[in-house]
């Protein structure tokens, strides 16, 4: 004993399942009911439609993964779970988790044939585009859109708190999705204005979000395609999991729009999950490298050094790197 | 910013790349062609037959999940990868590995119909059966009898040192597969003489493995069926990752058929992923019985506690519990 064990290996190759248990506990709702009740086994199997023969099984794994609590026999969400996990709070986050069982499960089943190919393994290998679906359905809009809200918020948060906002008036979020980082910047900086920027179908969304935040005043929407036209001006340009769908020359010409619609003294914002310098810690950036493997043609994620030379190649004349929550961090670059 | 943050809920939920990224790796043959020779990713493109698109990002995610080191540029297994994860080593539990890649990972897929139908969810939905195929066919059994070795392993180990073999001098196996616990039984207490029970085509593959492993003189195979025959008679009987596969009449009748070939004195030892008594700590056990829910018909896995009651029902007069490697723990009962 004491020596090599293959504890490690066992336990990482084997995630999957924990994973899929929380992603199939989001599926049925498992944290919606209990936040608006605690239960027990018996009233949850029914409420969630669970077949008696693994119900406790399934739930005690979600109070061993720390998503769950449980008291004499009694089920209740953790904290976490409770703010990010129940659909009827606007912290939820399980969009994105919805979206990972109903799609990126199943897809990450082809990582090998991904990795010898590098094509691709969504939608598109058999002929469909999802994005192309998404943008024609308008609920189905909706629902991604509040998905990319959940995974934006904790970098919202910190580049509202991380980010020099009093040197600057205006801002343009590039790809806004559904508002998530306006909304969040105007409610720490009442002093801006903001522009969320993104394909036309997503306007409605967006003001829907905006003016339920009580901020219409302060934010509007402006419909557009980032290849196709030049970017809206402002002092500050964000631009938030937007880099890494894209090949590097579209990450380029992407950065040097950014860069013609900053004045002298403006700045671009660039986040996503940005890998360490080194390409040895950030396993979640690294991974969702992958991920874009999956589902799109050329994109990848990159580190701060790698945002920062295309950065200084567009121009840009001060750059720095900056984490921000979890996995995430940002690249500033000033003209 | 310090408030409760939706990482352990994002993490956990997108546990599955990681996962699939070493399970991937090892379907790839990675630590294997790295085990021969250290190698850059120019080199291992080519040998792994990876596409240059995500070859570097591939191996880096690897670096950063800590099955990888990477200096110089130069790729290398971690010690335990190269232990455990390289085929042409004895240590190699990547069998396992393989079945979860093969099989499992699409499987858990369903993992909401399994828990809503109360019905596995592996080829028996297809009205095939994946072991009746595997043990007609002898290339395949073996990889799956090798399988089960590298799952057996880290517990043959420390029921080799926790249990007190000089008291006894001869045991069964009970579902013996390859005859991984008899041979490290063996080697460890040389006073021993063994017996491996199982399926009359495991026959020629345990026969091999002792063979191979030199102690033909000590342990010899016995072809049977644990729900057709006695059990045969010896001082121990072993029955490892046997009683979650089946229901609880099916339990408690194996658990029976073991007090019945014990001499007084004698021990049954049972060991599984048990879980523990209270169910909130063992998280791979509870999700190893859902692993049985998507596998078998009526399987589960059990604490101490149920096997406990279950062997004091037998007959058998002391009981304890005790804990062996990583998710593992044995149940000794005395007759």
């Amino acid at each position: 004993m004491g020596g090599p064990t293959p504890e490690h290996v066992l336990k990482l190759g084997m995630g999957f399942w924990a994973s899929k248990a929380l992603l199939s506990a989001v599926e049925l709702g498992v944290f919606t009911v209990l936040a608006s009740a605690p239960a027990d086994v018996t009233s949850l199997q029914q409420k969630l439609g669970l077949h008696q023969r693994s119900a406790r099984d399934f739930l005690d794994s979600l109070v061993a993964l720390k998503v769950l609590e449980r008291e004499n026999g009694i089920y209740r969400n953790t904290t976490e779970a409770d703010l990010f996990l129940d659909k009827a709070k606007p912290s939820y986050v399980g969009g994105i988790l919805e979206m990972a069982n109903a799609r990126l499960y199943g897809f990450w089943g082809s990582l090998t044939e991904a990795l010898r190919s590098g094509h691709r393994q969504n939608e598109a290998k058999l002929g469909t585009d999802f994005f192309a679906g998404i943008y024609a359905d308008p609920d189905r809009l909706r629902g991604f859109l509040a998905a990319m809200s959940g995974i934006s918020a904790g970098a919202a948060h910190a580049i509202a708190a991380k980010f020099n906002w009093k040197d600057y008036k205006s801002f343009v979020d590039v790809g806004s999705a559904q508002g998530m980082m306006p909304v969040t910047l105007l409610r720490s900086h009442p002093h801006l204005s903001g522009v969320g920027f993104d394909l036309p179908p997503v306007g409605p969304v967006f003001e829907e979000f905006v003016a339920h935040n009580g901020l219409s005043a302060k934010i509007r929407f402006q419909a557009g395609n980032f290849f196709e036209q030049a970017l809206p001006k402002a002092d500050v340009l964000i631009m938030g999991h937007v880099l890494h769908d894209w090949s590097e020359p579209q990450k380029k010409a992407l950065i040097g729009k950014a860069f013609d619609a900053l004045p002298k003294g403006g700045a671009l914002i660039v986040y996503d999950a940005i890998i360490d310098d080194q390409r040895r810690e950030n396993a979640f950036g690294l991974l969702m490298s992958l991920n874009m493997l999956i589902e799109t043609p050329d994109g990848y994620d990159y580190t701060g050094a790698d945002c920062q030379t295309w950065m200084h190649e567009a121009g840009f004349s001060q750059t720095k790197v900056e984490h921000l929550a979890g996995p995430e961090s940002m690249v500033v670059g000033k003209k």
